[in-house]
């Protein structure tokens, strides 16, 4: 009996062990709150944060732990999304770009030129970016850290959706969902190659 | 050693026999296919279905797999949905109110009165419909089957997202994600009771 209590013992220390996968849920509006100390400090780890001019009060809301997720990425960030208009959410990416994470944005072609869209942007920098040519939305809402963690949900990355409507944001780690998702980003990233473009 | 095996293998066989949470993934834009005698079966199970006039294949796709979880409902069906134009999906919920289902819907005000809204036709047959009196939108995309599993993601319960948008659904039923939404339902539900409603 003792000895198999001690197999017991081992084999549930041997689970433990095991990082359980990330499981959280999001919902917006979220709460106002200043996120430039955040974003400040992720460009320029260490350095000096001048304080905010703006209203707004510090502190952890949905918006932040997003960033956080986000800012999480050190090797890739595969994003699809049908609009992107958020500065914060552009200004993460951009940071992660310049850091050297690989970022790959595919998006909708209709609603990728409304004003606000942060696409140019990220263009500008250098960012690949890629669209559809179809008649239906490219409706997705997801982003994928790392080839491991999948952020994905109602959300549009927009300031209304951020701060005037419900919403939800589900953060995964479990391959059942990730695997699939990353399939379906590279079967969009390919068949949105700018090769297959058609001149009208 | 013999026991200690005995114990492992004993341990083993009693995670096997708890039922794995259901995870899966749906993706649109579903293949084109008639559903109407998954529909016809479940509104009299054992009926002869007659043959379906329209040009449509029979067969599986991601709208019958997303009609079956539903239908799959005894005790009650939550949902929480931007945009609710789908007559088969329409036609799912009202069935599963005339089985005894405890059906609760809350929307969008701004888009429930759309033209080919399934709000109006389930109000009709007795169904308790809520909806925000917000700025933002109630922009959320959920369903909860029976208080247990979790269907959300970027799809809006319309023809036009199911036939040509890329959309995706996550089924669920890890605890982690059901409650917070089971949760978030229930704040919403109350919110929006009409007894809050204001008159303009």
């Amino acid at each position: 009996l003792g000895l198999a209590l001690a197999a017991a013992v081992a084999l549930a220390a041997w689970r433990r062990r095991r990082p359980r996968p990330l499981r959280e849920v999001l919902f917006f509006p979220s709460r106002p709150s200043c996120t430039e100390a955040l974003l400040a400090e992720a460009a320029e780890p260490g350095a000096a944060v001048l304080p905010c001019p703006c209203p707004l009060p510090p502190g952890d809301c949905s918006l932040s732990r997003l960033l956080r997720l986000l800012l999480s990425a050190r090797r890739s960030l595969d994003i699809c999304l049908f609009a992107f208009c958020s500065p914060q959410l552009g200004r993460a990416v951009r940071l992660l770009h310049r850091r050297g994470v690989r970022v790959r944005v595919v998006t909708d072609a209709q609603y990728m030129g409304l004003r606000g869209s942060q696409i140019g942007l990220l263009r500008h920098v250098g960012i690949q970016v890629r669209h559809d040519q179809e008649d239906g939305y490219m409706h997705h809402k997801f982003a994928i850290v790392d080839r491991k963690m999948l952020i994905t949900g109602s959300l549009n990355w927009t300031t209304q959706a951020i701060q005037n409507n419900r919403e939800n944001v589900l953060v995964v780690e479990d391959a059942e969902y990730v695997e699939p998702f990353l399939d379906e980003f590279e079967r969009i990233w390919e068949k949105y190659n700018p090769v297959n473009y058609r001149c009208f």
